[in-house]
């Protein structure tokens, strides 16, 4: 026994020293930690920083006035230095059950949780996660219930005239047998088809209520909606190189227009009910716009669709003619009876009044939705909980 | 066109405002950056440090002393501080292609660089990544071919107790039709289902293999050696928490002897050809010693093995019938005929001579392999150009 464990320890040194394949000796600190009594500590080590604080989604806001409209902003907590310049932050009270963004800020720059290997990507951004567990986001954690497969699985599309990659989930019941209705789920600018599986829980979620009964087994795509890009940034043909900001062709009907290629692909990819009835799709932020304009254009293609904090009421759009004539295209949508248009909006998203007015609009004519109105903005928490509701009123 | 600009310019402030959707705007400066000699230039963000060190393995290694041998351990380049606290470091020559890790050290501590959004987790820590492409390195790169299925797949272990997930990469050409050879393949100590993906760079290699006709279509499944884990850190049903250094069961012989679970979950849920001639197995490290021991207590299951710097040569072993009598299974092993046995091994590899000792009771016998010394040590760079060697020699 000696023998071996000299023989992992020089494991452990030979790769730590080569920094290819390390487990864990570089952390020499515990963060973030949940206490017994529900509050979170949080340490950063640092002996020469001045000033090391915290900033996350748990701690609380405060109100930005900007020249769109007042948002809130995450608060920011000191770290007092500790001995070993270890810095710490413990919560004054419990932290409610959720999943949280949060990095430190150490002498006014950034700076994520080493200590922390739970990391996120948002299209250029990294950021450190906590999760709490506990009521709703419950269903969020991994639970030890059948699990899906999660794939990622390249398409072609003519329209971008390249090939594209898709996130599908197929439930633990998926054998390639008994076929399945497909909802499509489409993320928000920023976003690409890594978005609603790692900052949604997409998948958690889905395992959880398909586990529980509350959501019937399906098939869910997440697509990438930026139709100019392959993929998430690290899976381009186009080079391994920093993301921007600047994703053209995001928002000029193309990707709208493109849709059905995506349909046709999961129809003829897997065990699906290819039909209207067995078809639903929602997304969030510009996700909802698309959302909708897939809907209005394709009427007899979903028979549910969920518009969650939608980017609609943007009137002065690119040309195209998948924005052409939403009052028409609107009346043909709902002719053909739709069994659900579902709308959430956070009561203080900035696009609260769109979101109204748009409402506003489908009431004038008498169109049926269903409305959900959440506490906050325009954020992931609310997402995760529209998807999670949203999800149990499917192919019912 | 104007109003369609305030509203994403609203909602790019406001998710950044919020840190739950944020696309890019707080990252000042560009980070590393190949420049058009082949130089690269890394970048940190810092007005208060005092030093800002760079380490990454593309620097010229020193020797260090340990009391396990010596090893290589990558340099550390001193970044010069320029205006507005941005410090600075081109190296004197170009790079050369290859997958490489780095972070930076600031004032003595480690820091991930946040202008690069590309990091991969190595079971407990996180490394900032950098993909110089040219020559070998081309096949790490996500190129213009057709690209394979990834998917997270979970099957159920009886003799683990639980359900466990693995990485199964499905090529472009399988269509649930043809049915396809397997390739299974072991990650090392430290690793989990994540590592041939994300540090291996394995379904790169696979596609760029596949494409080129220098490897035959096969699906290849990448499992978790840690036998009492489900999963990669973040799946796990005991909960979101911190990783540990501590994996018990990892090298009891339980997890070779739950082989065939995985096997014949793989044929039972895929078009595989079911049979000794259709399937290989190779692995690094800790995956090359399961690779060796599976094949030998199995020898009708594989007919290529790959050991890439395999933990050979350890001879107290925990106690399972698994490690018993090697020398009887090696004969039993090699009268079964395998087409190939196949040993890598860096010349400055920790574990050169227990590979040395290991091919010398080997050539004893009269027992057939092939034999492949690469320069330097145990490291990612020589598995990711053993796997590229040893693809194109299955099934043929």
């Amino acid at each position: 026994m000696k023998r071996i464990m000299t023989l992992i320890g020089a494991m452990l040194l030979g790769v730590a020293a080569l920094a290819q394949e390390s487990i864990g000796l570089d952390k020499p600190i515990e963060s973030p930690v949940i206490n017994a009594d529900g509050t979170v500590t949080f340490r950063y080590k640092s002996e020469s920083a001045t000033s090391v604080q915290l900033t996350g989604d748990f701690l609380p806001t405060t109100k930005v006035e900007t020249p769109y409209g007042t948002f809130d902003q995450p608060g920011v907590a000191e770290l007092q230095k500790g001995a070993n310049g270890v810095w710490e932050y413990t919560t004054p009270d419990a932290v409610a059950p959720e999943f949280y963004n949060y990095n430190f800020i150490v002498d006014g720059d950034k700076a994520l949780d080493l200590s922390n290997v739970f990391v996120n990507r948002d299209i250029a951004n990294l950021t450190s996660v906590l999760l709490v567990p506990g009521g709703q986001a419950d269903l969020y954690t991994v639970q030890d219930v059948p699990h899906g497969t999660v794939s990622k699985v390249w398409y072609h599309s003519g329209i971008a005239g390249m090939n594209r990659r898709l996130t599908v989930y197929t439930p633990a019941s998926y054998n390639g047998k008994k076929k399945l209705p497909v909802l499509y789920v489409l993320h928000g600018i920023g976003g690409d088809e890594d978005a609603w599986v790692t900052q949604g829980r997409a998948c958690q979620i889905l395992d959880n209520l398909i586990a529980d009964g509350k959501a019937v087994p399906m098939i869910v795509v997440f697509t990438n909606g930026n139709i100019s890009q392959e993929a998430a940034p690290l899976e381009n043909s186009t080079g391994y190189t920093r993301p921007t900001t600047a994703l053209p062709n995001t928002m000029d009907g193309k990707f709208e227009q493109s849709f059905p290629e995506i349909v046709n692909f999961i129809d003829s990819h897997y065990r699906t009910i290819a039909k209207k009835q067995s078809r639903a799709i929602c997304g969030l932020s510009m996700g909802g716009w698309h959302t909708l304009y897939i809907s209005v254009n394709y009427p007899k293609m979903f028979n549910y669709s969920g518009m969650f904090s939608a980017a609609v009421g943007v009137h002065d759009l690119p040309s195209s003619p998948i924005y052409e004539d939403l009052d028409g295209k609107l009346a043909d949508y709902f002719a053909a009876k739709p069994a659900l248009l579902w709308i959430g909006c956070g009561n203080t998203d900035f696009l609260y009044k769109n979101n109204a007015d748009f409402r506003a609009k489908l009431d004038a004519e008498g169109y049926p939705y269903t409305y959900r109105e959440s506490d906050g903005g325009h954020i992931w928490r609310n997402w995760r909980i529209y998807l999670s509701e949203f999800l149990p009123l499917l192919f019912r």
